[in-house]
């Protein structure tokens, strides 16, 4: 908390009120600054963690999408069974984080990227690391380099569709796979891994549902393959309730263990996961009967910077700042020297945003002025966490608890 | 260079061969990485600056692209007047790398951005610090707050244009901000600013044009207001040769110095501003008869990590990795196991990006396997540079030199 941190980045100048905290409203740090609402935040990990705890699967949050060790520590501790990234320098961050099981649900390929994951495997043999295999070459390529190395590698195949990402495209090719990989020294086949989050818009459900039924069918073929616990999983922050519903309902390996991995969840957002998880709680009488809910968690705090017409206002942040890619942020609150001032619905909209401007219509009549704060709502939380190097944590008056880097 | 860095962030694991450099194509580390092409990047900083002192004018490279203190320098070292920021904490970065004079075509505004930069005034009293006005009330604030510190706020007035960004919105609201300024305390007037890079499109130049013969005229009557030489600033990395032409042959105060701000110039792209660059030297004499040019400096090497399909290839990088709001990055070169293979035109192209993933079509007949090396030029280099916070400094054989923090 220094007023000059050594390492010059976003959020570096804070000073410490006199009563105590600092404060974003009383412009005590540099704006813009990404927030996180701790009451929020610690809401969505006990929510999410509860209704895995209700539907009797486990959880493997998306850690990518935050990449804040802070948070991977909370979602561990809450319950969460293991911790997801996108690729091995993810994990190599959850771990020395202090992540117990990290699950990869992604192929590692690239000498160095199998170097760095075997530095880890022998720098923490205590921890659990999974990744993805979904052809023979790379499990064949995977199994020399570990073998070599008097090391085993945790593997699941994943199981994928036509015109979507990775992945085995037929029940057979993925069995195939399944034996051959059990079959290969330095690897250890514990299971089957899809995503249905490719699947969205217009008889997107029928599809999911066809690609969790698939794969439940895979995963009782491919059972003989594996000798501990069967692990299957699947599920981002969208379809959750329908990878539960599926599963649990579908004849399963033994010894099988169901994981789920929403990411998004964590701090919801202002746009398409809000709306994603309305429409669950529409459809999923489990999630419904739960009291509490998933809050948004993830704000923006910036200045007006310039009102040069009637009907147009300036904000301090930009694309640098912001995911820009599932709507524009959008403001929801406006203050003044610490005060709040009402925010009329259609009183201002974002339009347009540049590398370090958002451009706002606003009303005629509207009092927006230079030096106004205004908090941003965002869409798609991902690419807002990956601009920041710190994220403010927040309490309910806007005080600032402590700062967390990001890992990035 | 330590193969395992403290802080665990991308490009972070790194093995030095046998041969001394770590090499990109040898897989000497993780992928994917940002890659920056030393000859290419000097070049470019040479050619811009020939430029500028070929017209005889100033060059402030808008730094806010790279936020890279290794470039910053670079730039400095090579003649540059100043170095652009897009806000104060950029400011800090800046000038705590070493760089002498920061122009910021912004506003300053917000309590805690002000203290930051009478921070670095007083910490560093040799250091230019220039930033933008566009309205009175903000100058009130700006004056009474640097007065009561006993410092003085350097200032443009900034010239802006319907429906466009920040800025006065014509020339008597300009003329009539430089004559407050100047009687305020606690601020000075040093020149009109002013950014055309917000026009494009059909009948853009002519438009930028009269922007910029506004701005001309609008100085010789502000120049009364400024005691020293008058600065007048304008240009992105689209239309820099206009604003030489426009300014260059028109009426100007007297002292005048013209500062031109490109800054995609400095890796160019392989998309947007490789375009820009080709229309400016079909339309620019001076630019036409200088030796060497700008070329592409920036790349993103990655791996392929699954073919699912005969027409399908997934590669390890996605939206978390590179720009993807101006075209999406498209592979150039193609590897495999430190070899290059041919890549015709039409056999590999990227058609979506996820985030942690991008989706190639290939030609079903393409050799391309998983592990495959493809490097990728990327349009829009500013949204590529905020992702990273490392950067290789690569030579011609893909040989890494450097590892360059970013200052995000």
């Amino acid at each position: 908390m220094n007023r000059f941190s050594q390492a010059a980045h976003k959020a570096a100048a804070m000073s410490v009120s006199p009563e105590g905290l600092p404060n974003v409203l009383r412009e005590d740090v540099c704006l813009p600054a990404a927030l996180i609402r701790q009451q929020a935040l610690e809401e969505n990990i006990r929510w999410m963690q509860r209704y895995a705890d209700a539907r009797g699967v486990s959880l493997a949050p998306q850690g990518k999408t935050t990449m804040t060790p802070a948070i991977f520590r909370q979602q561990q501790a809450a319950g969460a069974w293991a911790i997801g990234v996108g690729n091995v320098w993810q994990a190599q961050a959850a771990i020395t984080a202090g992540i117990r099981r990290v699950l990869m649900p992604n192929q590692l390929v690239g000498q160095a990227n199998m170097r760095l994951a075997a530095g880890l495997k022998q720098a923490y043999p205590e921890v659990d690391f999974l990744c993805c295999v979904d052809e023979l070459a790379n499990a064949r390529a995977l199994s020399a380099f570990f073998a070599a190395r008097q090391q085993k590698l945790d593997v699941l195949v994943e199981l994928g569709l036509p015109n979507g990402r990775c992945g085995c495209r037929s029940a057979e090719e993925a069995l195939a796979l399944a034996q051959a990989v059990s079959e290969l020294p330095g690897l250890r086949l514990r299971g089957l891994e899809t995503y249905e989050g490719v699947l969205h818009g217009d008889g997107a459900r029928a599809q999911v549902e066809a690609l969790l039924s698939g794969a439940a069918k895979v995963a009782c073929r491919m059972a003989r393959y594996v000798e501990e616990e069967f692990i299957l999983t699947g599920a981002g922050s969208v379809w959750y309730d329908v990878v539960c519903n599926v599963w649990l309902a579908a004849e399963m390996p033994p010894r099988c263990r169901i994981v789920l991995r929403p990411g998004c969840y964590i701090t919801l957002d202002h746009g398409i996961y809000r709306e994603a998880q309305s429409e669950l709680l529409n459809r999923d009488r489990v999630a419904a009967a739960m009291s509490g809910g998933l809050q948004p968690a993830l704000e923006l705090a910036a200045l007006v910077q310039s009102v040069p017409e009637k009907t147009l206002a300036v904000v301090n942040f930009g694309k640098r700042d912001a995911a820009f890619d599932a709507g524009l942020p959008q403001p929801i609150a406006h203050y003044r020297a610490g005060r709040p001032l009402s925010l009329r619905s259609n009183e201002l909209h974002s339009v347009a945003i540049m590398d370090q401007h958002a451009i706002l219509q606003k009303a005629p009549e509207s009092d927006i002025q230079v030096g106004d704060l205004l908090i941003f709502g965002t869409s798609h939380p991902c690419l807002t966490f990956d601009k920041w190097r710190k994220l403010l944590l927040v309490d309910e008056n806007y005080n600032v608890l402590e700062e967390w880097a990001t890992a990035f």
